[in-house]
């Protein structure tokens, strides 16, 4: 196999399977450490938007430093699970696709048990 | 441009976007929603290691679906932002890689900033 | 009415009030800007736990720092509602008690709709 | 002692810890545990704001109830580090007072490190 046969994600896969082996850091990054881990670092992208919900100059640098962050954790979690973070997005797709049909859903943000109301 | 050429990720977020736009939802989703949306998903993945550590044969499905919404809320936000979400996590671990040099960081959990400790 | 008549409870709000007002900071208080708040606050809260479930002479004083920062925005977001905290908490108590019924629930952490599974 | 001698927040505390021993649930009530509940149902409480930041007839209910359910793990841990949770936030204020002084702090929502910005 030659590394240009390998997928994108695969080698972003790749990279952080090595950042993470020499640093020796697998021993913490248990599937309950990784889910706190994403907890923690969306609420530092949260924090972004504590006081002002506008993107501004001042808040798009850590913003993209904190949801790559989330990202990150959420790569080694999937890859710690063996699953492809895109095909996790897209088998759910199908699902929420069946629980919000067009013609329901359509400029309503209700959950979906109370999109008959 | 042919659908060949459009690699991995980009087809992810072509669809995301279709799902979006079919049910009038771009107006909810602002950059600060999205944010808030990372964090409710994030504990809902969180809520499957509330008392117990283990990924057990009941909570695998659910880890699956909320490390989807974790993933779809990223991209969405990903997309807001004119970001990449590969370019994005290759970019913080070159920052990353910087703040846990090898030597210092290895087998070690604590902070950059407690390293030396 | 006398400063002694005040039960403790209102004296800690009176205390947060009045910080609060000092500082012109009611304007950034919004009933959202405080929830936010209070996720930002209890995923640092959680960050002490991140790597280690234990409680270590290190972490019981940041534990405290930021337990104490997850109560105050509660009781600020209280406040803003009218709401006392401790009544909050015991009339939820009420609810919680009649779903999880002694009998069914005792030793048992699953959700109250699964309590018979 | 009588019962009257109790203080309101012991009479609370009172009412947890019989409602939890009574159901056997202090084996899973560790710190790590009750940090991770206080995020989960902080996120909850959030949920209620997720697209829309006012308090509705709708939401208001819900609202109560997720507080509730965060200052009750909130208390639950605090009682389990042996701390009282109004003397938290009282000491904490002391420590915030001296990081954001009147003077520096007044009208703004700045983190206290960028004041003088």
């Amino acid at each position: 196999m030659t590394f240009e046969n390998i997928r994108p994600a695969s080698r972003v896969v790749w990279q952080l399977r090595t950042f993470v082996a020499e640093r020796d850091w697998v021993q913490f990054h248990t599937p309950a450490n990784l889910a706190k881990s994403i907890s923690i670092e969306s609420a530092e992208l949260l924090e972004c938007f504590q006081w002002n919900d506008e993107v501004t100059p001042d808040t798009l640098e850590p913003i993209k430093d904190e949801l790559a962050d989330v990202l990150t954790y959420c790569f080694l979690l999937a890859d710690k699970l063996k699953l492809d973070p895109e095909s996790l997005i897209l088998g759910k797709l199908d699902k929420t696709k069946a629980k919000y049909p067009v013609e329901k859903a359509r400029g309503k943000s209700a959950k979906y048990d109370r999109l008959d109301d």
